[in-house]
């Protein structure tokens, strides 16, 4: 059933808030985002900055133990302009190199409804007026986490959370391990443009559109966030450094390929070796996110 | 001109050795290399195990400060079968998970000329014949290093050496920094195939056939490998955590960007922000190796 | 003024809990903890496993900005046996040594009030019935974190908590960011004994008297928590990896030694250079505890 | 016997060098060092900057899988000024903190003689003319590597080398693995005094006199520098990041506990668990060293 959550309350923690809105396992719930800084498709700040979530969605009978489905059917900018950071961030560069970045400053950018496509308003450099093709994403999507904390939407964990990561966007499926009653679903922070790493800090930050297909799957108990596109599955490692999200994307799917396609640890790691792709999702946020990455055509 | 180059003495440390071979700028270099264990073409062991290299080859006029340029003209296997380990790494999984991966043996895997993929043949496991598309690649690369050091074939530093980076194949350039007179190149350690980050410590390992054009750029200081392709520019670091080697790749990229493409770091910063992708090329070797890349329809 | 504060609840976040306890700034709190499984002074399990802890105390007062001072006063086990883990953590050895690690169990450890001594009572091996001298801690001190989390008591941040480091003793005084009204101190997870870093995952976890001491400075900000006793003053970073919290708690030092010590940056260097002394206080938990410490005999 | 070495060439990397100088087990070693820019006890640069090293000295008998080991009987500044850096290293503070770091410069330091400590001379600073106990400590100590590499005198590995680590000094007995016949000594970059983690990039650099007693022990293999005073034993690591340096320390006290002392993995982690120490030698060079320590009085 297609059900239309407008947000009233936005939250600044993943945690067992109380829920917003309640749909059924199979519905499809549209719904708004607001940019990172609490800004809607108004132009209205209307939630403090640093990203403000929509939600929490209740999904009926969802307990800990299960997995939530989220289909990403849509993620639409729904204003005309959006905003980035300009500056790489002082510890994705050598430390000896930091002192040579500039100060940081706000770009604006303007979305072509035209031909899709966002263009680099101001500052001026010798860019010029870049042109890019839209792809855009959802920086935050995720539960409520573990041990009844409350997460700031800064960051990331076994609940999904701040990722950043490009890969979830439109045609995405993304799962997610449940912890509370209700899984207590929450989505924002959608980008028009990232980078991988989301080295600036930023994407393209602007408010959406979205509409997520959520599905409960009873009994299915995974340890953290996986996906899959047209092309990929992948599971995603969220902590710091990069060598632990690695270590944790891997393990996860190595977890999958030995529970759901009938290879024991030996296959599965015949087939990583010589066809696993990864991904580096951001190294900005306090958490890293590495995606490891498996083509289904290569799949047993 | 086209010099052919036949191995009698292979190294196992990129360092400043007696050369084997002397070429001008502008030469084309055929030559063979050996699998990792030292087995030729002809199934013969004829150097030490651990990435023993074909090299070093003194290029005319190479000083320190030069810029030694590598097209990879081809790299082709050269014997009907390669092999593989069968186990990822204990540091690419989570250390609790380390005791469930099972004994490392080898996998053999042949090669299917009539239409350029592989196959494995041993062990027994659900994959059964898993074919793969070949796509062969320089496991190891580079020159001599700074500081009059030897080091090892089994890591990579400044000078290149053991990257493992999947794109470093036919229709790839490469760039390196000269450290000796001469510069010193070598090669070796060829992968029909490879996963992302080598995570089971080899590509499917087999001697080749390798065609490298080789032009000495005078007066041009870099700091870190570039490389390019048809599609992408890309600056590798070298280093360990991964971290850091993103550190290192990142902030080469933007040496680049603001050397020859008229970017200031602001500019340079906006582009990276919303088009950088980042590539893991081995997650292994002592030293890892990170690619940043910037595709060429983004270039100013 | 002296006030005793027996906990009903238990909590396994720092977080913005119910107060159950509240005092004036210059009070004496004298109060119970539990050992890490939840287990009392009686040998009762009395709240969930995982660092279940008391608090939290809400000082009169105390806003974000402030800076909350707990002086030690004493950290006493109060029942005649405590227990350990016995194996190493898996990630504190090389991950190739893994699979040689024995399976874990617990060790039990009598406390020895005559001479103020551990022994060790099972399990039987080559340690005979070791005997080691107390020297109690706090596992877990601090307050409500940043942003309206809750954290889980598993793991450490700016606003403390689990940091597991040796030098919160009796005699030690610590100093806390606050970060929501009334400050919300929490303690728990004595240990008896502990070495560096807990690389067994625990020390002789057993229950406690405490006593505390507990001062607002209204108006005083700090980063990251800090701490003096009779020799030393420390500065703590909690962060992964290590290199991260020695950053953080490198730099907190140096504010500090700038703020109150009358040093610019480069006294502050070159006094660290010479004379700084680190800590591994923690290397097991979700984040580290890196202490970086100056001796009161240098200080200007 | 006692021999004396006056070296004529310095190197600059831990190599197979031509030996300078032949000694037979349990011969006492009397030589001389620079300081890490090249200068003598007169005030004359008589090599290259970058800690040259006196060596290699060639201990007869010495063969691949052998110990070295190394009394360190003296090493005392032989000239009345010392140097150091001024600021802490750009990676040991946070990124964010970078571009408020000064610009470095050098400081002089006098020797005192007559009450053994060191006077800062210049900068001027608020730290006036702050005098410290001298420590007098060898930054640079090992063998040649493995693998017939050549490894820069600025890092570290298992060989020893560029530890900076300062319990190697007078009173301490280290042990190395032997990995080239005569296993080749060499020593270099004395400190006067010099912090944990050397984090301004240097201690007080000055030239010493050494006297070393060096002792053969055939057919025992260690895997990393070990080391030994009147009360710890300790087992170093050297590695990029902290935590693998950690890792490998740990690991190789294990096998000097299970190997030496009689205690299987079991008991060794019980023992590691609760009395522990960490030192961080150095978290300035490529590769940082960590110490793992147990003290004397607590081994079985």
């Amino acid at each position: 059933m297609d059900r239309t959550f407008q947000p009233v309350t936005y939250y600044n923690t993943f945690g067992p808030h109380e829920p917003a809105f309640r749909i059924e396992s199979g519905d499809t719930l549209h719904t708004k985002t607001l940019c990172a800084q609490g800004i809607d498709e108004h132009d209205v700040q209307v939630a403090d900055r640093g990203n403000p979530l929509s939600g929490p969605v209740f999904v009926k009978g969802a307990e800990p133990g299960d997995t939530l489905q989220v289909d990403v059917l849509s993620a639409r900018p729904n204003r005309p302009e959006g905003w980035t950071r300009t500056v790489v961030a002082s510890h994705v560069v050598n430390p000896g190199y930091v002192k040579e970045l500039p100060e940081d400053e706000y770009a604006r950018w303007r979305m072509n409804e035209a031909d899709n496509t966002a263009s680099l308003l101001e500052p001026a450099t010798a860019l010029g007026q870049s042109t890019l093709p839209l792809d855009p994403m959802l920086g935050c999507l995720g539960v409520a986490p573990a041990r009844h904390q409350a997460i700031s939407t800064a960051t990331s964990a076994e609940h999904g959370g701040n990722m950043d990561y490009r890969a979830i966007r439109a045609g995405a499926t993304l799962y997610f391990p449940v912890f509370e009653p209700g899984a207590l679903l929450f989505t924002g922070d959608g980008h028009a443009v990232q980078g991988d790493g989301e080295i600036v800090g930023t994407g393209i930050e602007i408010s959406m559109d979205v509409s997520l297909r959520v599905t409960l799957i009873k009994g299915k108990e995974i340890g953290w966030p996986r996906g899959e596109d047209a092309q990929w599955i992948f599971a995603l490692g969220n902590a710091r450094p990069l060598d632990q999200a690695l270590q944790l994307a891997t393990t996860e799917m190595i977890h999958w390929l030995t529970t759901d396609y009938g290879l024991d640890p030996r296959a599965a790691s015949i087939l990583l070796g010589q066809c696993v792709r990864y991904d580096i999702g951001n190294v900005f946020d306090p958490a890293y996110t590495v995606a490891c990455k498996v083509a289904k055509d290569v799949l047993p």
